[in-house]
């Protein structure tokens, strides 16, 4: 068989899969996740073994030790998977409910319930710990799953993949529930994504390469989790040292994430007082400015009158554009809240936006005319995550508008049917 | 400025004047809709003449008089375009609406609430009604809409959309939030379908072809309206005559619909009892049969008995898979509600399917088990519609899983976004 015809035989497997997972009960479902953390922590051997190729693999290949870290398991990482899945059973099915029900004019009952989407396929790295993650989300949400990891990772892929698939059909669901594509062939990814009728949507997990090649690629819906240039703006309302917290958190608290912010803006009228208390946080934290001409001038002078250094340049149009996801960020003044928004959404990438902020009514503007999937108002762009919006487990942060947007969960795994009960009747 | 650039340029305008659309008040896009549905009464004449220009290069062309018929605009047609403005204004505004709205665990204030979907595109064939019908519901939904008409209605299309970008405008909202693209370059549509990151969302309204070719071709998301497979499914425990009613029905009611019913299992167990008055009610309009061995077998019989001509073939594989749209159906027997749901789920195109059965379990099971976006139980799949579900202003009948499913309306153009207040808060 070739590989388009390979692919096309697992995504039949799975749509078949599905709608045997559609019809199953909760309590089958959390059954099965318990037996299949259970099934982890018994093969822990085999993992780590089949893990150990794909470790020895990747370090001959002269694999960057950033990448291989990421790419190892050991017992602490396998019993966390384990529980992941456990904590899985405490959330509520997010199948059967019923969002809407009423009777229509000619005595139809109607009602709008949850079910799962069907087939998804999760595309990501080399994070063989994505892969029970993503198994486990998907069984818990009812629909199958098709992995597809990173090649560096395809042994421990394979190995989790069938340990999960064996205890799911130990706990009496269909074994192709839980699938792993692993084969090396770079272009099986390709074929997965153009199967529009037997996949119902591709999760990719993953750096904004492998997002935007899913996007170009697809012909099947896509969830896009895709990159974040954040930005905090200070409003000459704003208390000073509130601002220079905020910053300093939603820039410092972690480069390498989404939600860490990129560029601040300030109001020109503000700048004298609000920014002096920012460039000594940021200067602390050795975070590199790209500065507008104003906050360019503002910062030589702060550096003169404090002493402390500051690494500065001047700001480019690249800079607004700019995920740095490093310590750097860029600076601009602005004359008011309206150049704020306008630059937020023209630079933006619709992710977080904060405004810092006293006056309520330059708040409720910012609100309205922000295009992003989480504004603040006097917060830090940090907040934006899964747990801390108390949604359960995570998948990512969609930064499309379509289905899901911002931080989603079990939820976005989930459509719905209309089920009408009748008497007989017809339409006029 | 070549194509792309044209196409690039219109796009820009629209999620300019989008970002304008979304910080807007309910009361001036209603009002916006009320000018609108004024313009096109005023200038009833200038639109007829467009159309009239439209209506001669068809017919000149050769083109079929249904064709040509659904591109004529008349007096009466541009009442009912106006009209349908009017009442988009008595329907709620589905824009801030708080779906979600909760204390975090640090005091942060968390509200999630409806916003527009940014810029939609709508792509559709000859038919200009569309043209006013789409700005509608984009506008009253906040959304910036690009037009995208078929080229045989190019000069009704553009002086339409001109009329209502004129009356938007008066009425204080950007000009460009509607916006139609009129040359006769096929390639234009294509070049829209690929504008990710400028258009959120591509609404096909058209046959299968178009459908697929969007769904083909776009980058951008696509709310796919599929076709519809759609069966009619009788249970042993049916009662008879409400099973000919229903089968008439969904059948016969209107036949080029996407809810109308192309195939009918039976029970083999129940064919005897059930399927004569299916025959006599399908031979009355003429309905030609495709049936498998047993039903044919049972045709054959009624027709010996009662004397009545039928139309009958014997069924091949491709009849289970075919949307007639037609005054023909097919039909086979089935051993029970498994190979019924079978059947269902392998050839069904997940739009309306149907059991009768006077069995509550089996109902439950075939609710449970059948894949569709709308399941009924003893009751005509003619129900499958925006209008019949209470839904509003429908736009299209969703036949993909993700965002919508089922009958869609003004709720579909809408995204959210969350909203969060805080007085200082950082993440630790």
């Amino acid at each position: 068989m070739d590989l388009e015809g390979m692919m096309r035989a697992i995504a039949s497997e799975a749509q078949r899969a599905a709608h045997a997972l559609a019809a199953s009960d909760a309590a089958m479902r959390d059954g099965a996740l318990i037996q299949m953390a259970a099934a982890l922590k018994a093969h822990e051997a085999d993992i780590i073994a089949a893990n150990a190729v794909d470790v020895e693999k990747a370090t001959e290949r002269g694999t960057k030790a950033s990448l291989v870290d990421r790419l190892l398991l050991d017992e602490g990482r396998i019993q966390e998977e384990a529980s992941a899945l456990e904590d899985l059973t405490r959330l509520p099915d997010p199948l059967g409910c019923v969002q809407e029900e009423r009777e229509l004019y000619n005595g139809l009952q109607l009602a709008r319930v949850s079910v799962p989407l069907g087939v998804v396929c999760v595309i990501y790295e080399a994070r063989p710990n994505v892969t029970a993650d993503a198994a486990g989300i998907c069984l818990k949400s009812g629909n199958a799953c098709i992995l597809r990891g990173g090649s560096l990772a395809a042994h421990s892929n394979e190995v989790i993949a069938n340990i999960l698939a064996d205890a799911a059909s130990q706990a009496g669901l269909p074994r192709t529930c839980i699938q792993a594509v692993t084969t090396t062939d770079r272009a099986a990814t390709d074929v997965l994504l153009k199967l529009h009728g037997l996949i119902d949507v591709i999760v990719p997990r993953g750096g904004a390469g492998l997002i935007a090649h899913c996007v170009e690629t697809a012909k099947v819906p896509v969830i896009e989790t895709g990159t974040g240039n954040c930005h905090v703006y200070v409003h000459e309302s704003a208390d000073p040292a509130m601002a220079a917290s905020i910053v300093e958190n939603a820039k410092c608290r972690r480069y390498g994430v989404c939600n860490a912010a990129e560029t601040l803006l300030v109001d020109e009228s503000a700048a004298d007082e609000a920014l002096p208390p920012i460039f000594a946080a940021l200067a602390s934290h050795g975070v590199a400015l790209h500065a507008d001409p104003p906050a360019f001038a503002q910062a030589r002078a702060w550096q003169a009158t404090s002493g402390v250094p500051l690494k500065l340049f001047a700001a480019t149009e690249e800079d607004w554009e700019r995920e740095y996801l490093a310590p750097e960020m860029a600076i601009r003044c602005v004359s008011g809240e309206d150049e704020a928004i306008e630059h937020i959404n023209r630079y933006g990438t619709g992710h977080s936006e904060a405004i810092v902020a006293a006056d309520e009514d330059v708040i409720a503007r910012f609100f309205a005319a922000v295009d992003a999937a989480a504004v603040y108002a006097n917060a830090s762009t940090a907040f934006t995550d899964g747990g801390q919006f108390g949604l359960g487990a995570e998948i990512g942060i969609s930064t499309q508008k379509l289905h899901v947007r911002g931080p989603f969960a079990l939820e976005a795994l989930t459509s719905y049917k209309y089920l009408i009960k009748g008497s007989g009747q017809v339409r006029a």
